[in-house]
């Protein structure tokens, strides 16, 4: 039986979930092209946006495109460090509870903004679902990182009336390290993805994302091959 | 009795409904500044962008932006007929029931992209409510331009730890004839708004929107002060 071709779109970040995702769609869940998406919105850590054109080639997706949203870092920069001339990102330790529950890099409503663009351009190019990397962390979260989430943008998207587009999280409830797990079984290049939020020439390994990612790879019992501030080479 | 004053955000095409909402939340209801927010997103009409520019200023606004989004015109360009390079806008009268339940000039997700950029610049001011000039039409209509849309669009944001934003969308069962009423009560200004969906200089009368704004106009007993290609000057 051959299932009719279907366009997917994938949320490309270029950070460690988004690029095992990428991997895992087109090679294992989609049965059609591929399409990766990828946004500048005056990301700190431009670093991300070079790791995600190496994994959509490494990939072979069908395209690779990158919207230049930063007019949205503009937008929004009173109300997040995660863009230029925001406050400066804290390191996780230094978080406390309230702000573990929603931290400073968190960007107002920047998730329903991307993956509303992502919807839109599956729907312009026919295509089905939208592949996203979101996975709930460990040790702190933003509230557009949930399967709440997730599941209420579905159910906007269920009005339309012509096109029946979902956002697809597989990774929502899977651990960073399972995340890893699949992704080296793939043969990922782990050193072609970046995390960390500081835009810097190395990874701080102290920021919420840094710490996050070295905990999955301590887990998992490899070394990650980026060098960090932290470790001595 | 004083309530704390609140920043509002209200989001302004330029056309009859948004200019009327604009005018509404700046007299009569908002209860501090109210910032307008308008996109450029490629549109045929750019007339609209003058004229939000227009009533910006006559509502008196605390401050106006407008946000180049053309990059999303590019993006869903194969979907739609409302920006450069699509298909052509077709007459009102030439739409089949199924057109008219999505017509060719629905622009891919759109509404959703629009809102969640307005809810970001809310957050990011620590503003109150957006609200949005939506409004079910008489004879054609949109999936997200209904109560339900907004209703899912709010159940997304209801999400949200620490900010409290809600989409207000108060004319959505209003019938046009009911906006104009209250704007024309109110000293709105029509021949600064735009409705044609056809980027000519004069309206062209015959597109879905030209019919729905001239039938308000005949229905409320006022000449429209627009020219109209379909009527002798």
């Amino acid at each position: 039986m051959t299932l009719p071709a279907e366009t997917n779109v994938v949320l490309l970040s270029g950070g460690m979930d988004s690029a095992t995702l990428l991997h895992l769609v087109v090679h294992a869940i989609a049965n059609g092209p591929v399409y990766a998406l990828s946004f500048d919105y005056g990301q700190r850590h431009r670093r991300e946006l070079e790791c995600a054109a190496w994994q959509a080639k490494a990939a072979g997706v069908a395209a690779h495109r990158v919207v230049d949203v930063s007019f949205f870092g503009e937008l929004v920069k009173d109300g997040t460090a995660l863009v230029g001339g925001g406050a400066d990102v804290p390191d996780l330790a230094d978080l406390d509870a309230a702000q573990r529950d929603q931290p400073p890099t968190y960007v107002p409503n920047r998730n329903m903004m991307l993956l509303s663009m992502a919807v839109a351009y599956a729907e312009a190019q026919g295509a089905g679902d939208v592949f996203y990397g979101a996975q709930a962390q460990d040790e702190y979260g933003y509230w557009d990182c949930t399967l709440d989430f997730i599941e209420r943008i579905n159910a906007v998207l269920e009005l339309n009336r012509r096109e029946s587009i979902g956002v697809m999280a597989p990774f929502i409830f899977v651990s960073k390290a399972d995340i890893l797990r699949m992704g080296l079984s793939r043969g990922v290049d782990y050193s072609r993805t970046w995390s960390c939020y500081r835009g810097e020439d190395v990874a701080c390994g102290t920021c919420p994302t840094c710490v996050e990612r070295l905990k999955a790879f301590a887990e998992v019992g490899v070394e990650d091959p980026l060098p960090y501030k932290t470790r001595e080479p």
